[in-house]
């Protein structure tokens, strides 16, 4: 049993629900009392943490990333789409191993850990080495087999995603697997819907890029004449959780199926930003009652994947999209990297600060310059604060990280075994 | 003689200029040697840094700024400008005490020195209280009086910029002043006049807030049928130095009066995105030649001041606007921040780091997991970075800080000093 005592705690239950200074016990795996003032009965704690200065809230929920992609971060930036994916991106991936994906992977989930992030969705491809990675390090994630239908592993993808199904609840259920087949513009009807059977098979979701950019938008309607949400909501796939990337191109009608069909969209603000893909229509979205979750994209087309500086640029893209400071508050970014992200990947008892509610929790230091003074605390972290001041991490009752030091990976290591990777690697 | 060795070198002087692996010697306030490798004479050194893991550039330039206002921050978010501005700023304003001042600027001070930047554009009132700080701190900045003919300070603050200006050349040069007429909407043509031949008699040039939002540029065009640049143009006020914040609407032939006067831009992403003013057309800006620096405006529109987020934000914002990712690149980002900052507040000795140069530079410790793996230097400081990866800046040739630790500053008294301040500040 875990105490964390004399903390401020944002819980993300309503926007009212803010305790000053209180605490949080911990029993197990899950969140057993949420208070205010002092805990009644601090002798039963096996461990007790001063959150003396320090936020507690919910861990991040990063809806959307390639964590491997981290070895690519910063390698052929400033370039247009195509031209960054054909002479940049691709030809490195022909020729990434599992191993190399092992150590992408983990120094993807060293950063997000050492910013807040707690859970993720991920989809690439080696993807039992991501898993094996999470079971290590002690994250939470749903992970996702790319299924390109267009590429030569188009039929091998099936039995990936088969075998990678044999961790779905492994890690005391912090590992859980949905398919993944990339977008609409690499898999064609037929294959959609043999991944749709197989989703139904294992009672698992899917998660998908939808709509990303204007190209696709406009070869998606050029072909089946309607939008990549019509042609998915067409073939049926929204009949079954879908987490759907980007839904950057929207009409008025996608948007009421995405909210009819609770698909749970993952907004990447920074990756559309950087990509010149575009303003998705979040303000628009969540006015339709549409589940918009908050994702950081592969590091690289971000290039980090620290969520708090997510939350920022998504209210500052929107608000000048917009022309409206009051367009995507700072509360309703919070709700999307937290409460949200973890409904849009089908878990149900993380996300919020409640008890029974397994224990994925952070504490953010704000005894610094950047978050003085206290004059709105949701306000300093959707605008003021950054990854680094994350303090404390738990993921299902488990401390990762206390006072900036990992407790389950060696970085310094990490770090080491990634430069190794990449050295020689532009030149494989 | 302080010898930093065993660190990148990217001096900004041409993108081409990097050094992998080298050192920068400084003798007294001034870079006196900037090499690779390793350094020639090492004994001759009182004090020799050890750069390893860590990237040296030039010190980060806010070239504009309202230090004071951390006082603010975070306080009337996500509210229309006229609302936020009336309802809650000028309230405040009203009732702030030289003291305050003094407070919210060192504690600006703080949070600027630990995020990286060694110099700052800041108008404001009760100045002096600013410059003590910045003597203290050992900071350089360009510190200029609010002036607001509307307001019943409009005449005293001629001779409030008089005092300051005897702050001109202080803490060993690194104080220079100029004049800080607010903004064509708030003074009168023959107002700006007057503060014209008072710069022009005190040898210094002028920083103002020009073409900040569409409702400035359309109510100047009604009321002088012209554009606010235009305006300024007619009356004559480019003819001397002039720092000009924002530009965010602007015609062509405002730009091609910006470039052919020589006028420093202050953009300012964040706070425009925020406050939802708009874009600046800073694509088109650069490629008139304008001279385009970067800021972060103060803090209660940002809500920091950290210059290295304001870099990021920067491309996003105009890749976005433009759908162009290749719509201000890495390099020409950093440029804003660096060189084109120190020649926006006619700082001829810094902004790169070059023999000669006065020694304001940093190191940026790379050895995080959002910085690995180093496929491009630029690129992670311009995407992947933030200001809590600066580990060590100088400013005339004095270390302000090391290892994150501050030398001039006791920043926990600060942030106490700064609490103490704000408590009842909102009901005084």
């Amino acid at each position: 049993m875990i105490l964390i005592k004399n903390c401020a705690v944002l819980p993300m239950t309503s926007p009212d629900d803010y305790i000053d200074k209180g605490y949080i016990a911990v029993k197990g795996s899950r969140i057993e009392a949420v208070g205010a003032g002092q805990p009644p009965d601090e002798e039963h704690f096996s461990e007790v943490i001063d959150g003396t200065g320090m936020v507690a809230l919910p861990g991040l929920v990063n809806a959307h990333t390639h964590a491997a992609m981290t070895l690519m971060r910063g390698y052929g930036d400033d370039l247009p789409l195509m031209e960054w994916l054909q002479e940049k991106i691709w030809p490195i991936e022909d020729k990434l191993t599992p191993e190399d994906c092992y150590w992408g992977a983990l120094l993807g989930i060293t950063e997000m850990i050492k910013s807040g992030t707690t859970c993720f969705a991920d989809m690439y491809f080696y993807m039992e080495e991501v898993a094996r990675a999470v079971e290590e390090t002690g994250i939470r994630a749903s992970l996702s087999q790319g299924m390109v239908a267009l590429a030569p592993t188009g039929e091998a993808a099936f039995q990936k995603s088969r075998e990678l199904f044999k961790w779905h609840g492994r890690g005391d259920g912090r590992i859980t697997v949905m398919l993944g087949p990339h977008a609409p513009y690499t898999c064609t009807p037929d294959y959609l819907k043999r991944v749709m059977s197989m989703a139904d098979e294992l009672g698992i979701g899917i998660h998908i890029h939808l709509a990303e950019t204007m190209t696709e938008y406009n070869d998606i309607k050029a072909q089946y004449g309607k939008t990549p949400i019509a042609l998915m909501e067409e073939i049926g796939l929204f009949e079954r959780p879908v987490l759907a990337a980007h839904c950057v191109v929207l009409d008025d009608e996608d948007i009421e199926i995405l909210a009819r069909r609770k698909v749970g969209v993952a907004h990447n603000p920074e990756s559309n930003m950087k990509l010149a893909s575009g303003a998705a229509r979040v303000p628009d979205m969540l006015a339709a009652g549409v589940l918009v979750a908050l994702g950081t994209d592969g590091a690289s087309s971000n290039n980090n994947l620290d969520m708090i500086q997510e939350i920022r640029s998504c209210c500052f893209m929107h608000k000048l999209v917009r022309l409206d400071p009051r367009a995507v508050t700072a509360y309703q970014a919070l709700e999307m990297a937290t409460v949200n992200g973890a409904r849009a990947l089908g878990l149900e008892d993380v996300g919020v600060l409640y008890p029974g509610m397994k224990a994925d929790l952070i504490l953010v230091d704000f005894r610094k310059p950047h978050l003085c003074p206290r004059n709105d605390v949701a306000a300093h972290l959707a605008y003021s604060a950054a990854g680094a001041d994350v303090d404390t991490v738990m993921v299902d009752g488990r401390i990762l990280m206390r006072g900036r030091q990992l407790k389950t990976i060696d970085e310094e290591m990490v770090m080491r075994q990634v430069e190794d990777t990449v050295a020689g690697f532009f030149t494989r």
